[in-house]
């Protein structure tokens, strides 16, 4: 049963990202409760990771959960000394999710290591570090969102491209950490998959978030170009009621990329047609 | 067994496309011919389709095999009478390609219809209108090439975007139509997908054409800025040694579309650098 989005602003999110990067967390914090919103999904680079105490603190008194931690620095690397050290790049943001009661640390796991083009090889790294962060990920209570990115992405950011091949990942990884591992589902990277409703059935136990925005045409630049809600060709009521059908009681996170368009306006201008779209077009 | 392209020179191909649309199909025939190319996959902008028994000649006395023609018309339409108007366009050029003796027909099937976002809808009309062609593609003799392209391109060019869902369009069409209906594998659209090699392996037995160029990183233009085979991250090599391993025995084809690098050099560098690349990196 689709919710009424109206009924429930609890569950609708904003990913700090949408509101570009000008303005402090700060604002931010403080302007998305104002506008109605339930939860936010901050950016590691606008926390102080060596202290976060005073930033959970802005969050939880504004009444904010806090829906998803952005994001894991990329497991690919040239080197072993490079993967390790984002090994313990990603740990200090599993610990700092873990303080601010993220419901996940997304996962965007990162593209061909510079200078190689070994998929393969690549796609085992990712996995392997992945595995490294497993067991702190579970002592911290927090889940690891493994987002598939558009494979238009697939060579400089992330080479997790399907639902498909997320949920393999996270059957593999979850048998040696059980519920460890689920899957961030975003729109933008999956609208255009044959087997998107099939996947999203097999995958409906783990789905940890869901994030919203849309596809434009033309799309001047598929990485900062992303639509607000309704103005691209995405389905976004029939995903999320697919997902609602499936079990699914999450968030609705909006996180669009829009360096020429929506990071130019007044964030409250953003912020309310956010919720506008959310509750007449998701 | 990977065949040594320094020996196969027959079985290596230009996309006209590679060249870009300043120069005169006649001048491209020459040319590619002087270079030591064996074939050419000419454009339907470049045929006089009223009349392409001069453009036949020439190809066959420069000693060319035509490796395909590109393309279709896309198969999504916002209405009935679009549709059809669609389908006529792409008999004739299947009655071209059968004139020309070109190995197959290009399929890029279309993205969705302007102003329309059911994708499942728009998925059917594109099967319907296969359908509607496979009876004139199989009387005269013209494989349907059905290309998957990049995810990239599901919105405004082709909702065929995986060799899977090909395959799958594939065992449909061929059950009415048997034989008629194969897969073009351009590296560029598949070289991401999880499941390439698997998939490669399940197409093994109607792959009609197969297509190189490269991924650059960054690529500027995902629609123009294809990169020279070598210059990317696309496993040129590995991909072919699959192909080949299964039993294709078909041409290789480059198929560049790069307006801003390869568009504006002389055609002769741009052919001399596709022989050396396809001799020593695919």
């Amino acid at each position: 049963m689709l919710r009424n989005l109206s009924e429930n602003y609890e569950n609708l999110s904003i990913n700090t990202a949408t509101l570009g990067y000008e303005h402090s967390l700060i604002n931010k914090i403080d302007q998305i409760a104002r506008a109605g919103f339930g939860g936010i999904a901050p950016w590691r680079s606008e926390v102080d990771e060596k202290n976060p105490i005073p930033v959970t603190k802005l969050i939880k008194d504004a009444g904010l959960s806090v829906t998803g931690y952005c994001r894991s620095a990329y497991f690919t690397g040239p080197d072993k000394d490079s993967r390790k050290k984002s090994i313990e790049n990603n740990i200090i943001g599993i610990r700092t999710a873990s303080l601010l009661g993220a419901e996940c640390f997304i996962a965007v796991v990162g593209g061909l290591a510079k200078g190689t083009r070994n998929i393969e090889e690549n796609r085992k790294q990712i996995l392997e570090g992945l595995f490294s962060i497993g067991k702190i990920a579970s002592e911290e209570g927090v889940p690891i969102a493994l987002e598939p990115l558009h494979p238009v992405y697939a060579s400089d950011r992330s080479l997790l491209n399907t639902i498909d091949q997320a949920i393999k990942w996270c059957d593999e990884l979850n048998q040696t950490f059980p519920g460890t591992f689920g899957i961030a589902i975003d729109v933008y990277h999956v609208w255009w998959d044959p087997k998107l409703y099939e996947n999203l059935m097999r995958a409906k136990s783990i789905i940890l978030a869901f994030h919203v925005s849309d596809w434009l045409i033309p799309t001047k630049d598929p990485l900062m170009d992303r639509g607000m809600m309704g103005d691209g060709i995405i389905e976004l009521k029939k995903i999320r009621n697919a997902l609602e059908d499936n079990g699914y009681t999450g968030s609705v996170e909006v996180e669009i990329f829009s360096s020429n368009n929506w990071w130019k306006r007044p964030i409250l201008e953003t912020l309310d047609t956010c919720m506008d779209r959310l509750k007449n077009i998701c």
